[in-house]
């Protein structure tokens, strides 16, 4: 059993370029607590074949004083998810290490007209965003079963799932987004529910806004890059996810919205 | 393009053993309504292989005076819905007939404690309750969409889509079941904003509590299944159907929830 | 007790200038479906002293072959409303007459930046919103119980609330409007439950756009008015209430969204 | 203008008996945290006429080397929330000092079957829980309006309303209760869409689930008492109001659900 004596590891799945949310900021944040963090992410993202995000945000957290490790998958696919964990135990062994925080973040976002989306983008959409989130899931209960109760929290360990406008709305161009994100809401609550009980903590955030990434940098305007009251920063984000992991046992949130302050909502 | 002289047809996907809700009574109140009513199950139900579900409906709803055709399916994966909406195109071909209503209420119930479900039933859960609804809704609303606008509802088709309470609360044992209700959930507010702009109506419904089928009449208890204030009638659930589908353009409904008299809810 | 052989009633209360919902729609659809028809409501609307919409309402439905009873009220105050039903049990007694649905529509819309509200708008809004809908509640809750039970429905009585979109949502304008609305949601739902086990059936109505009203007539754009895509007309409203009271034990509707085709939403 | 450099207030609504929610621990937690107290609440609880549960309070938090102020209403009517605000500015003027954050706790359960529940009540339960809520919003945010924007935080205040699990959902004895609740919710959620824009945050908590106070401790089993794993401790509530309290303009929470790791929901 992993006692409290044990290195805390956080274990995030999904970082995109590695500036977002799950990405680079919860990441580093974590790590300036002092967690060790495995870093489940695709080696390569869309349209950068030499990316391998995971690697150069664990040599960046490593080369700063933190301890990283990078999982790189070839997907978020219920099967390399599987391997990451397994990879993730003899990486960070009990009763050296006690994975204590899990960070699911993963998933395509595709917004398209009902019509345009194929039936590959249906399959391959729900593989990564839900399928990927059970496995993510799985590997997460069962490793925080084995954890002792940390005091004083009184948990055996923090499980977070990232969600979105989307997680509670559908629209236009949001059936196969939204219906992935709704699963995965459904995922967290039955989850908080069943395992609560257990002294595993379980949460779902829903952000709500754009979020300023290095893609976003350069995508928008000036002017919302740098006006603050419009934008969510990945930072103010992890800091949520870190009140998260933190809250004790009797007071415990299962979702969290998030959303700039001149959001029109 | 389908024009009100048309004989107005009743796709349903997910007949159960006949004795539910999508399954013989929405069709058999159609059929007295005048529909030609297509039914699309699976031809065999777990545990009886000659049950051949939707053949008997059909020569039942047939043998009645109305007018029904099977269209069994090995399973409700997307490319045996997709099959399924070809034969049904082929055997009610325009302008002699128009598809005019879509009721999805097909799905694998999976109730199980989280660590007890495998990758594979996820998989296929997702598979038979989400890809193959996304598959159903693509049949119903391009079929939608060659329909002229009915007057004077003034829509060209309506799709029902049969949620559960599962559809917005997640619970200890509903995982899996309750991620493919929600996926289906949002699957269906997505597309009530898409194509209301067309006047295609979607709608969705939460069933909340036990229905009365052939099933429940052997596994409960007499006094629950005479008791008509404790279980649902699928005879009722079907009447919310008709009233749905004829909704005139002015006031829609997408959701409807459906519990017995003395539900504890 | 009151008995399938007594005459139904329907009460409704909040006409507005008698060309909305609750208003002369409702009543008048039900008039015509045999129902008698006591109309509450304020004798003289905003802006016009002489308007008295219940008695013109009354005569009209009765001029129609129908019946209808006028009960004017100086505003919907907890107290008005309890003179209302004490006139309305002297006008229809039992056993001639048996009381079986109540319609509350009534309600200031009051939308005004937060900080232009004041304590008085406040207090009024609260008392012929929420205390006038306690009150209304309590007259058709302690009538259903002394009806037998009205088979083949098997219900005692239909109570149902209007609300609106405010109802599920606050905006920037409605702090005071959607305060109100949210609370007759809530003891809609808390009645629902509470009265559900002794066969008196509690509902809740969303409109989600705008009705076609005398008032719109004069205030939108022609193309709005002759638009039947994008405003609700009262008389399907009216349908949806004719629904919901009709629904038998087994399948009863708490909650039902109701909006134009191309409403946005 | 409210600077920076003034002192941070914190005022709160409603303290019960001293030994819950708003009440003493939100109270000296933000004492702890440097904030000035200014704390409304009536100056006897019900069955103690000498309890001046305010003034005590004061005198345990200055005794602490904190600065508290009492400033006791007869009753939460928004005439005496009005007074209490005036008399807050008398003591805390500025530029001295700089009220930062307030909390709205007020209100009396009411929890009752539906027809034991007095017009009285109604009017007591809504001019308390609802008027005086409105009127303490008002003090809030035109205060509010006239601060500086606090860096690097982003935000002229903090503005929470203490919500229940009856702001969600009607249950059967909560008609009156949740009726508050839910208006309570829907003033919030307004205030959060028309003052975010000027950088003025409203959050709104779901405390679901018993909190220790000390009613409690006399009431409930030595068993709910000591485990910590079935009731909310209101330090850790207190926690979280400072958490939202200091969320950065980038990601703010408008609703925060918080329930004991065992509580079943």
């Amino acid at each position: 059993m992993a006692s409290q004596a044990a290195k805390r590891v956080l274990v995030v799945a999904g970082l995109g370029n590695g500036s977002g949310t799950g990405g680079s900021t919860a990441s580093r944040l974590f790590a300036k607590q002092g967690y060790t963090v495995a870093l489940i992410s695709r080696a390569s993202t869309v349209g950068d074949a030499n990316s391998n995000t995971p690697s150069k945000l664990a040599d960046e957290i490593n080369a700063a004083g933190g301890h990283a490790a990078a999982f790189p998958v070839p997907s978020y696919s219920p099967n390399a998810i599987a391997d990451a964990w397994k990879a993730i135990h003899q990486r960070f062994p009990t009763p050296e290490y006690a994975i204590r925080a899990a960070v699911f973040n993963a998933g395509d976002g595709v917004w398209k007209p009902f019509l345009d989306i194929t039936q590959a983008e249906v399959k391959k959409s729900l593989e990564t965003g839900v399928e990927g989130a059970f496995e993510f899931a799985r590997g997460a209960i069962t490793t925080f079963k084995t954890n002792d109760l940390e005091e004083p929290a009184g948990k055996r360990g923090t499980l977070i799932f990232t969600g979105a406008t989307a997680s509670i709305r559908g629209n236009t161009t949001t059936s196969l987004f939204s219906a992935g994100k709704f699963a995965l809401r459904a995922l967290s609550q039955s989850l908080a529910k069943e395992f609560g009980k257990e002294n595993i903590h379980v949460a779902h955030t829903i952000i709500d806004g754009g979020i300023l990434m290095d893609r976003q940098r350069e995508r928008q305007s000036a002017e919302w890059v740098n006006n603050e009251n419009v934008r969510l920063n990945p930072d103010s984000i992890a800091q949520s996810y870190i009140y998260l992991v933190n809250q004790d046992r009797s007071s415990w949130t299962w979702e969290l919205d998030l959303r700039p302050a001149h959001e029109k909502w």
